[in-house]
């Protein structure tokens, strides 16, 4: 037996190896029609394209008087031009209005231009009459109308098929006109801690328990991703309870992401041994730290997606971050979305085991350019976690690195 | 009467004037007890310390056998040392375990160690054994032992009053055992649009009218920006409808956003007239395009903030990343969070109008360096943001910048 099967290296899969893998094996959820208040958040799978122009009417873009440019051409402020004010069109007025010329009509912004008339005189340019009005300054034709078609005339593709639905383009939607949009709607992700150790917080522990918190810390990292997400009670270490709460969580979970269970130890490692016998799900050791036992694979009807992630809360939250992320937005057909990337400077030296990849916890100071690794780098010490706001990465090969050296980092949300 | 007066120059306010009137007008939300899974976005107001230490035990980092490191100190591949394996610890076990010098006790990752062991022999270095183990490696003193009070001995201060409470926070919290911390909640926002001329999407428009928009994307933007956010039904252009539904608004809102009816055009402003006479909202006129006519203030019995935002989509939405967002976060003493500043090369040229500070719809090219003006900047071209990915400033007193000139720019979430 040699030192490499000893350690396990020789079984070890590079990390972008396995992330490939897992997003290999992800299927696009089915798009749907989705009302624009589900929308949010969701890959269009249709090009949108206006039904009506907008905006639908010549409307004013400002509170002002409809006039004939003609009639005020020669109005200064030593000499101003006098209309007769014919009525007032309110912004959302649906009757029909008529300019006859050498008179005016007062109107709204957003209110529909009159037939006849070709300019709005901002009232800031008038003395404000009601009866009659004094405008000191001429506009030319055109002038604060916005023109039916303005935005997009009838048939413009406002928004196409593969775009993420955000806050501006729900509003595009709306304006449109559209209540509806085919989509490809946010994976609802179900996050479980198993583990005969754990204690809800707030209750009292013995000694060998622990107060839960991976699945907490998930669903809230989940929802920071814009990916609606729960949790799911403790599970215990016994194989017909996990199975039992995955198959519960099926029904209304499009991603499912378990923690623990999953180490090299055999029949106490709960997850592996439940799922292991469903033939669809396979587990890795990957090349990294934190994080080395991985596993995939999809399960229940759907084929719905489920990483079985190591219980150490740093490997859960770095694992989470590193292949849950990109493999979400894969079920969007998305992305796949990574953490943001830059480079640094390291301001002390770091080290990293041989043969994995590491991702260091670390202060990353962007303007300085520098970054710093945190005190506490075991994958337990969730203290020095929250401390951090970037992961250093120290390539595979690499077992130190002297200060001074430019490393890549991974930026934290 | 002079030509700034026409134009209502004289009167306009500076952005950043603006901006700091707002935000020192902010009283923050008054700290609450939050409940752990309602703490997420919260600010805290404590100190948060260990009150046990993390981990509250010695225990195991690996699947293994907790051994007596002297007795296996002479281990190698090629001449293994076998001991006696007394038993298992699995972990949540909350019995007491000792370990006799000389024998051996299965341990999993997360398990207390035993009293008499102070090493962990990882499974990889050993045949796995049952009754007898083989151990092929020696292992020092405190192998595989995660110590107590390794993350965090009681008493260390885990999170500091400030900090915003995010994943790993929350996290960290429960870890500690914590079930609820005192912190200032997330605001709670309600947008509404007002005015005759709205009409539901999916409803048909007579000529006239158009799809309401407005508080769909903003509500949208605060629940991107983190904030719990909804919108309120269109209000018509009546002064007691607009005051009820604000009323009604404010049994559970922290922070309040309208769009629409704040013009310069007297009685058709609703929003103006209804809130004008309250005597605690002020309306200005600031030096930005888009976005000039604004209003801020307080309304009802908490002091709730108020936004009266412009009417035309892209001037309510600018002005909601400019002014609104840094206020939600004023209203949890944090921030004030802005829109990310980057600055890039023109594309092409651009104007502006003389003495207001252009927000420019722009496509920024962060790896090229560059950024380019979309077509179509008037207020109302929703369209054309919806392709934008930034805005470009252009200054008050520039009308006009070549390509080729490095702009002040803001990233658009």
């Amino acid at each position: 037996m040699s030192i490499a099967q000893h350690t396990g290296q020789a079984a070890m899969q590079p990390v972008d190896s396995y992330l490939n893998e897992v997003l290999a094996a992800i299927r696009p959820l089915p798009p749907r029609e989705l009302r624009l208040d589900e929308a949010g958040g969701a890959v269009l799978t249709e090009d949108v394209a206006a039904a009506w122009a907008l905006p639908p009417f010549d409307n004013s873009g400002m509170d002002g008087y409809a006039v004939l440019a003609a009639d005020i051409a020669a109005a200064t402020p030593e000499r101003p031009v006098t209309l007769p004010v014919r009525g007032e069109v309110p912004a959302g007025d649906t009757r029909p209005h008529h300019l006859d010329p050498g008179t005016c009509l007062r109107i709204m912004t957003g209110a529909p231009v009159p037939s006849g008339a070709d300019a709005v005189v901002p009232v800031e340019w008038t003395d404000g009459g009601v009866a009659h009005v004094a405008i000191s300054r001429a506009a030319e034709p055109g002038y604060s109308i916005r023109r039916a078609g303005g935005d997009a005339v009838p048939g413009d593709v406002l928004l196409t098929a593969g775009m993420r639905v955000g806050p501006v383009q729900i509003g595009l939607l709306a304006a449109a006109g559209r209540d509806t949009v085919t989509a490809r709607p946010s994976p609802r992700i179900t996050v479980m801690s198993t583990g005969d150790e754990l204690i809800e917080p707030g209750q009292p522990v013995r000694p060998g328990q622990i107060w839960e918190s991976n699945s907490r810390m998930l669903a809230a990292a989940a929802q920071q991703a814009g990916y609606p997400a729960r949790r799911h009670a403790a599970v215990p270490d016994d194989k017909a309870a996990v199975l039992a709460a995955i198959e519960a969580a099926l029904a209304d979970t499009d991603l499912l992401v378990t923690t623990g269970g999953v180490s090299m130890g055999g029949e106490h490692d709960i997850v592996k041994a439940a799922l292991q016998d469903l033939g669809t799900v396979a587990f890795r050791k990957v090349a990294m730290q934190p994080g080395m036992p991985q596993g995939f694979g999809v399960v229940g009807p759907a084929g719905t997606p489920i990483f079985t992630l190591p219980g150490n809360p740093v490997s859960a939250y770095v694992s989470f971050q590193l292949f849950v992320r990109p493999a979400a937005s894969a079920l969007q057909d998305f992305g796949p979305e990574r953490l943001a990337a830059t480079s640094a400077e390291l301001a002390g030296p770091v080290r990293s085991p041989s043969g994995r990849r590491s991702y260091l916890r670390a202060v990353l100071d962007s303007a300085a350019g520098t970054v710093a690794p945190v005190s506490g780098q075991s994958s337990h010490q969730l203290a020095s976690l929250a401390r951090a706001n970037a992961l250093i990465i120290v390539p595979e090969p690499v077992t130190g690195l002297p200060g001074g050296t430019t490393v890549e980092v991974l930026v934290l949300p």
